[in-house]
């Protein structure tokens, strides 16, 4: 799945990249800065973002500035908070329930 | 970055397994019951999960449930949340911005 947001956000340069763009449209030479790699790198890494949607360039001539987009973000943000409450309120219940199995191992003696 | 959660969660049955054991803790053969692959390609997704967290297995001999950890899934979800506001209140902006971009492309006459 090559325009998966999350295979996109996978890298940390690239989330590197969409938190610089959080602060703006940058050209390459601007999202290069800081990240001690070279500029055709970013423009890798720019355009599996784009390929994922989550980034926009403009078509123009050289600097084609290279913007944030919404959407995919968005659905990242809504599939993990779709389980926010559930992880949330279960959080204790799971550390219960793998606490008493780790409990009836020790009781029984297992080892690895 | 093997243990990324992004990668882990990069797969769209690995995001299935999480959003079945969103509902409790499951074994192999619970976890396999309607994705229509086999067991051992659910192992392997689920050892995917393990690697980065996202998922905790009883050690118990055969049936080894397997239950989602908070974790990972927090930190997923508190970077995209970081840019949330950002995106939302930078959208109009953005879109004013590259639609501007496209305008001045047209007036210029440029094509690909």
């Amino acid at each position: 799945v090559v325009n998966d947001p999350f295979k996109a956000l996978s890298h940390p340069i690239r989330r590197g990249i969409v938190e610089r763009l959080a602060a703006g449209p940058a050209t390459v030479g601007d999202a290069t800065r800081g990240f001690g790699v070279s500029k055709p790198a970013i423009s890798k890494h720019l355009k599996v973002l784009e390929r994922a949607g989550l980034v926009s360039r403009a078509k123009e001539a050289q600097s084609r500035p290279a913007a944030l987009t919404a959407g995919p973000l968005k659905e990242v943000d809504e599939w993990v908070g779709r389980y926010r409450v559930v992880w949330e309120q279960r959080l204790d219940r799971l550390d219960k329930y793998l606490s008493e199995l780790h409990e009836k191992e020790k009781r029984h003696g297992r080892k690895g």
